[in-house]
């Protein structure tokens, strides 16, 4: 996944020998514009790891200190970055060796906090910059997080994203104390939480319920708040939505489910959709697939902003942006690679030697194992051997999706291919360290995207979904499946559907 | 329970007609410091209601703006304040009239955002001050819990406190959906939510667990990391926590059980008790009760900080003080001190007629309602009539303790009465009107309580547990039940007792 990129050097297009044409490259179409979102987790290694023993690396002070989180967010407005997007977990990584031992020592995903805690630091030192944060439907009552997410949007004064996670980790549903829900089924709770949720922000509170009316000590209209009665399959409310109307009601939402389920989620639910993958060319089908099912439940396929994973390397120079991966591959830990792909797979790669050569006629390679070597072969990383301790010291290395590593123009060209090719809308940009890589693409990146009309414009503000649908957009767009719950088309009897 | 203080005047101290002679007045005893809170709500009105009619009240302003938080800590700290005690609930106030319209138009406790929310905006901006949320046992996991409170442990290096509440609204329960538990079960659950987060907290990270080991590649150690298993009958979590140790561990324990079962909770857990009361005479049993049962659990019973509760109103002379409670008089809101009298008791009012004069020779007059008339008797409360307009009028005002009005001398004069007759250690102050009412707390009380040596260190700091018990404790102390769970005194098999 990882590519030195070359001046002149043509984006490789074969997978297994097969010549890959993607339908469409837009060649006089107007230029779409890049959204980008900073990636980050409230944890040490996020998408790289072993980083932390780079002396230039300041993860680790995530923990201990607000300073990390404001002035990351005081950089990344700076570089009027649509949002900083913080993943989260509740599990540990634990089926490498069939232990956390490898997670905690390289940690990865470990220790972790709550990403929703420094956010009003953040905002209280930025005015314009979003903050999507992830959230399970799995661990919490829908009441108790819709309280706190409309608190957040308040205070944010709209700028808050909610990344809908349904959990998968067995690890978290042990902590928490919940039986391990199956993955179908997870989705249909996880639709019925946000029915939940679309009827608490939308359908409890008109826009004028809150009329602060000192002559007549009116405060909130007692008429205009409905009690929602909700009685589900799974979930039970009784209540009015406890917060009058933030800016944006529903925050915006994004959301990351790869599978058929998770896909046709997204269809009724996101609003953003963030995806994986080591080349455009491969995620073509799945991005058109997400918006052929939009389309099929009657909403503009284009509004579905899509977000590709994806961690550059950048130097104002190519020797420069070299040096950055040599050091980066100095510190990328070969165990943690493993480790973080057998907690994803569920399957324990410590089974295999680490120095031993995996070789594709193998007896009984895995697939996934398989594809992962097929994956690096097609993106031309270069690896001395076919080793797991090779194999996972690249995975180390942004391991969720592509690496570009070379000057912005360099970079700038790799994103425009993937905008193209894949019809993506932007991307997650993660860290190789932290700030110095999120440094980079504000002070390199983006005034190359900018110089291309590729950018936001200098100093823009809104709300998080004015930013992302223009002006005026505060709100669910009216071809939302969840529209139906605003206030005034809102019918309780017909609302369960 | 409002007192025009008049110099010179003795305080009341007889209740219906009896004598109250409190057991100890210590005369020559050193001066005990005064422990001061401020005591507010992420909502409109929390102690007084009505007066957010008031043009300069800015309680509103606490939904949209992060600069009322902000604002506030910056002044709170100013004044060496203890820390910023947050109420909270998911609840509505809906037993008057059956109805939560009352609590709606005058703004009672609605509408509510979630008071972990602003907490980093404020610990950006300040140093020193702590701040005590609250957060029940009823209604979130445990281990998702204990995450979040690690986190803002950790963000706010230390000065978290955490007010534990078991929820008793009918209201809030419909709203998350959960059906509601009698009360004595509802301690019981809560007793075992606790030993979960003593276990997460105190037992699961050696202190030397996070070594972040460069050479050899070890963030956090394993070998280090205990797994708490812990399968009770109420909770079940299987893995360590998930954060490593925060400053304190396990935050300052608040806890306000009036009860019996609240108590014995507040013996075994509090490490700070939250009281309400209209007199220091008719508060002293139950302080002893509470020291006394802390001291059969083993512990110090002075080392259980006791707050009472207290919404002065002061002037810098009597005549401004008596200017501004004759304007919070004016903003009284009678019907809403009905309604939050109704909430709290249970019992609805609005079957009184406003205007009739209720006589406590009323057949089926309930002993509540009584014991209130009593009170405001015993207070020397100047009322025109027993109406329930005007009862509910004097509720609407502080309604939750005493209401001293005077001097910063006066009131002082009747902090260190409640002190000594008591034997409490600070308050939780309320508002009458925001900021104003903290406002001539830090200027004006404060300066009057350091002159008489009563009050905090100039620019004092440190964790809130140093804070109370002084410096190098920022861990739970030795005595508090608690400490067999420290990571030394744990053992496995013995620790569900």
């Amino acid at each position: 996944m990882t590519e030195i990129l070359e001046p002149g050097k043509a984006s490789q297009s074969t997978l297994n020998g097969t010549r890959i044409v993607p339908e469409q490259v837009p060649t006089a179409a107007p230029k779409k514009r890049i959204l980008l979102n900073a990636f980050d987790m409230f944890t040490v290694g996020h998408m790289s790891h072993g980083q932390w023993r780079n002396p230039k690396d300041k993860a680790s002070t995530k923990r201990r200190d607000l300073t990390y989180w404001t002035n990351l967010a005081k950089l990344l407005e700076k570089g009027d970055i649509n949002a900083l997007f913080l993943a989260d977990s509740y599990g540990r990584i634990d089926v490498y060796k069939g232990s956390a031992e490898t997670a905690m020592r390289s940690g990865i995903h470990w220790p972790m906090g709550d990403p929703a805690v420094p956010i009003t630091a953040m905002a209280a030192v930025t005015e314009r910059l979003g903050f999507a944060i992830t959230s399970s439907t799995s661990f919490e009552k829908p009441y108790v997080l819709a309280k706190r997410l409309s608190t957040l949007d308040h205070l944010t004064k709209g700028r808050i994203g909610w990344n809908v996670v349904t959990s998968f980790q067995a690890s978290a549903f042990k902590a928490v104390g919940i039986d391990q829900i199956p993955h179908d089924l997870r989705y249909e709770i996880a639709d019925e939480y946000l029915q939940v949720l679309y009827k608490l922000w939308e359908s409890s509170w008109a826009d004028d319920a809150l009329v602060e009316d000192r002559e007549n000590e009116n405060y909130a209209d007692f008429d205009k708040i409905r009690t929602i009665h909700h009685h589900g399959k799974h979930f039970k409310v009784d209540a009015p939505h406890i917060l009058d109307p933030s800016p944006q009601r529903t925050p915006f939402l994004f959301q990351a489910g790869a599978s058929s389920a998770g896909m046709d989620f997204a269809a009724r639910h996101a609003e953003g959709v963030f995806v994986s993958a080591y080349s455009p060319a491969m995620l073509a089908p799945r991005v058109k697939e997400i918006r052929a099912k939009a389309a099929a439940a009657g909403r503009d396929p284009k509004s579905i902003k899509i977000f590709a994973s994806l961690t550059p390397i950048i130097g104002a120079t190519a020797e420069e942006a070299n040096e950055k991966y040599q050091d980066a591959l100095k510190y990328a830990s070969p165990e943690a690679g493993l480790a973080f792909f057998s907690g994803n797979s569920g399957i324990d790669l410590s089974q295999y030697d680490l120095d031993t050569e995996i070789k594709p006629t193998d007896d009984g390679i895995d697939a996934r194992i398989q594809s992962i070597i097929d994956t690096f072969k097609y993106t031309g990383t270069e690896i001395p051997s076919w080793t797991p301790r090779n194999i996972g010291k690249m995975i180390s290395l942004g391991h969720n999706g592509h690496v570009p590593v070379g000057t912005p123009e360099q970079v700038a060209d790799k994103l425009e291919e993937w905008i193209d090719v894949a019809d993506v809308d932007g991307f997650n940009l993660g860290y190789i360290i932290t700030p110095e890589s999120f440094e980079d693409i504000v002070n390199l990146l983006v005034p190359e995207l900018r110089k291309r009309g590729r950018y936001a414009p200098l100093g823009e503000s809104g709300t998080m979904r004015e930013r992302v649908y223009g002006a005026g957009q505060s709100k669910l767009r009216n071809d939302h499946p969840a529209s139906k719950f605003k206030w005034a088309n809102y019918k309780e009897d017909v609302d369960d559907s």
